[in-house]
């Protein structure tokens, strides 16, 4: 969730405004303009007004998944903190569902949490069915925060608040954004305390009783807050592509304060008994090294033979407030959903994997194709897709151990051929490989906050080889890294599409080979289907639904 | 030290251009122009060539300060490492001296190290007196890192290697950067294992004999290397001012892979018990949010009654070859020297405070002052400072708890009144305060690795009040935040000086004072006398000498 004193700005800024809250009626049908030219069109964003975190994540019993958001639906700023809600059978074309949670009055609001399927009616709330869903969140005033339940007995649309709430109280107003897993027999809650720097790991059979285990406190990268933990098992995949023992993995966001400014996720590999998380080792570990990955959640309901999956949000709270997506009527996005494991790089030991989640659903023709790229220049023009989304692709092979100069670099620029605004990204070679990105060049924002150039050091997990890819979608770029050891996530704001890629190698030498793929991408907010007979919100479907 | 990679990278572009090691003699006067455009007036820089890490750096029983360097005498680039050496008597004014420690060959290189002064002659090396002085410092080659010691009997000025050496022998390449310093009545030596990101703790009686007591591993970012640790005692000076027991503090510099980009440096607090170090959390502390800051080191021979003095190197491994004062003859200048000790600051805790060491020696004119500066714009015109450097402090205080609005700034720009081009730093200060700097509007310098926005999280240690204070020297920016519990160093590259610093106050609320004072500062370059007939390197001395 937003930090607190942001929330007082906000709610000054409000008040200015509009002397009551705005109130949005329940079960109203939400819609939203996709077309803008910021929309992304492979990345979920709010049909209107202001979202931040994903919530409630959750995969129901039909393969259906749900995700929940912080969300203002009367303003294009942070507060006034709803849950929206939307379903998709797979990750990119998603349908907005009505709001699920409202805020109980003008002065309590509904923050992040999380929700689980309770299929053995632990909590009571179900007795006749086994898809309940029961959602935790953080119920915040200016004076306090506290741990709330609603329950769902229709699987996810709708939520009914436990009269039992809070479920776990408190005298603070820094205390929030919890995430429950199933652990054995036990539900287990990870919550912040934001300013203490303290993580409170809890203990439940009921969803209403909970017990404090322990504390997992001052690790890694301190910021000025830790917020919208999460604690997960993790797959364990060796160097040698081998499945070996799970571990668990704590992810901390911490805002504001992150070393690149404002917003960024650190996670740390470790062991979970049941009441102790512990971490392998006192290293702070960054889940992407761009500007815009934050507050990233990992749906409950996955069975154990899967890899994880998360979402997060992709802006920073820095400048989130004042992008110039506002002109379209919206604010924020979230991130590709990513697959996650965990492995151990070639050098630096554990590191977390983020690849895009099966992108075949949006993938759309091929654009250009190379198995055997030297040291030259492809230029793909991608004027004529309509989604304005690309996926790309490079692999590079046959890396000698030495000699390779330090002027050796395979990269990218993404340009609009109507204004001379630019992305770029790649790697360079020589030495220890690194990738960049640079989003300097683009000119609809100004903002004294709104970094230019990142760098994620990357090392390959196989001798010899290196990998880059991403998924460039109108307003974020998001790149993967060797293997998606490392990845990047930016938003950027040209007054003009980039319609044209231009990927360049040059100095490498002589053996090495280049390999190349670009594919459209396909509008998944353009496709989408109505079969359940439910309002969905997407109002500007085209002739092609 | 420098990455081994980038070691290979250079001596690759090296053996293209030359293929002989260029050799320097002994005792050569080193001279050099300090008059550049990009020449800092009051920060340390090399007379000509390239330079990396302080080393070595000690104060003598007179008071004479000693600072070495890791310095490439013929060349632009990093590679053929010497330590080259200055003196000064108040940290500003330095005397450039001979080379200090020369290469043993052509392909084992001195790499990064410390001193100390051997008083009670425990080496052996000086039977005769009390002011021998041993270098400890890393012999490198391609295939080998070993730890060697040469000993001074003048001082510091000159050294003889050990006949014993390696005192710590290797058969890596990835073991350097030897800190040693004395507790009770051993010396302790800290000694990075770069790439397995571990801290090796060594105790010797005599500095020739070492036995590895512990390691220190794991802790904080890992970047893809840990080099020059330091780890000293560090007095901690608590939110009442009181001064409490004083703690101990690791160090450790990490390049590439910072979250920045390239170099950064962490601290840890902690304890030291003669063989082991450990940390008070897990966490990791960022010692300085600007990205020209790396590889800082303590003056050895203080006494426990004053606070810590350091130096680190103002400028970053991703573009420090490249950067325009090449054109100058020179690369890379040193930080400011900083006092540092530990404080607890309001919410965050533990925090290493720097403010810079006593400027009085270069403190010039008053250029503006000003005590009840309320929401207004203040313009000094430095055009006529001959330095080019200046020093300003802004004091904020009656800044009520609540209802700051988020615009309220107070904020910098200096400019070029020929250009455009400007730097930006300064406060918002609605939420959790924040000091932001920029440097993208400067043109001298296109790099894909040059971050153009930074920000530091800043939190008051007293309610009520913030700070800033700073100094721009031609090419280096360097603010100290909340009386120096943050820090930013950058270097910019502008086609033209700044030389109008434009102060403005936004958006306050009515009862916050700002008070503000800038100087002149006088260039520590065309001032300095030669008072002991050594040969001095500064041969651009004006008729003020």
């Amino acid at each position: 969730m937003m930090r607190n004193a942001l929330l007082s700005t906000f709610v000054g800024l409000v008040a200015a405004q509009s002397s009551t809250t705005i109130s949005v009626p329940t079960g109203t049908p939400i819609t939203g303009d996709y077309n803008g030219t910021y929309r992304p069109q492979v990345h979920f964003s709010p049909p209107s007004h202001f979202m931040n975190d994903p919530n409630g994540m959750f995969r129901d019993a039909d393969g259906l998944w749900h995700l929940y958001y912080q969300y203002n639906p009367t303003q294009l700023v942070a507060g006034n903190q709803h849950w929206g809600h939307a379903t998709s059978k797979d990750l990119y074309h998603w349908v907005n569902q009505p709001i699920a949670i409202f805020p109980p009055d003008n002065e309590t609001f509904v923050f992040s949490g999380s929700a689980v399927i309770d299929v053995n009616n632990t909590s009571g709330f179900f007795p006749d069915q086994d898809n309940g869903v029961v959602a935790i969140y953080t119920l915040a005033s200016s004076e306090v925060q506290d741990q709330a339940i609603a329950y769902s007995r229709d699987g996810g649309y709708t939520f009914e608040p436990y009269e039992g709430n809070p479920v776990i109280g408190s005298t603070s107003n820094q205390f929030r954004d919890p995430k429950v897993v199933r652990y054995n027999d036990s539900w287990i809650m990870v919550v912040a305390y934001p300013q203490d720097f303290k993580i409170g790991i809890f203990e439940s059979s009921d969803l209403k009783e909970w017990t404090a285990t322990s504390n997992f406190s001052h690790h890694g990268l301190l910021g000025l807050q830790y917020e919208c933990p999460n604690m997960i098992r993790m797959p364990y995949i060796d160097e040698d592509g081998e499945k070996q023992d799970d571990l668990w993995l704590m992810a901390i966001s911490i805002n504001p304060g992150a070393p690149l400014g404002g917003s960024i996720t650190e996670y740390f590999p470790g062991h979970f008994n049941g009441t102790h998380f512990e971490a392998v080792d006192a290293a702070a570990r960054i889940a992407d090294f761009g500007k815009d990955n934050y507050a990233g959640q990992w749906f409950y309901g996955l069975s154990e033979d899967e890899n994880p999956v998360s979402i997060a949000w992709a802006s920073n709270w820095q400048y989130t407030q004042v992008v110039p997506t506002g002109s379209e009527g919206w604010r924020s996005a979230m991130s590709l959903p990513r697959e996650n494991y965990l492995t151990k790089a070639k050098r630096v030991g554990w590191k977390m994997v983020s690849v895009p989640y099966d992108l075949s659903p949006v993938m759309g023709r091929e654009l250009a194709s190379n198995d055997s790229f030297g040291n030259s220049t492809l230029t793909v023009d991608y004027s004529d897709v309509e989604s304005n989304a690309i996926y790309w692709e490079v692999n590079i092979t046959g890396i000698p151990d030495t000699g390779i100069p330090s002027t050796a670099t395979v990269n990218m620029t993404f340009l609009s051929t109507v204004t001379d605004e630019s992305l770029r990204a790649g790697y360079y070679l020589g030495g220890d490989p690194v990738f960049f990105f640079d989003r300097g060049n683009t000119r609809a924002f100004d903002n004294i906050f709104f970094t230019d150039k990142m760098s994620a050091g990357s090392l390959s997990r196989d001798d010899g080889s290196w990998s880059m890819s991403g998924v460039i979608d109108r307003s974020i770029f998001e790149a993967f890294i060797d293997g998606g050891v490392d990845s990047i996530t930016n938003t950027f704001f040209a007054t003009q599409p980039l319609t044209m890629m231009i990927l360049s190698a040059n100095d490498l030498p002589e053996d090495v080979n280049v390999s190349v793929k670009v594919h459209a991408l396909e509008s998944a907010w353009r496709e989408e289907e109505s079969d359940d007979g439910l309002v969905r919100g997407n109002t500007t479907r085209t002739s092609s639904d």
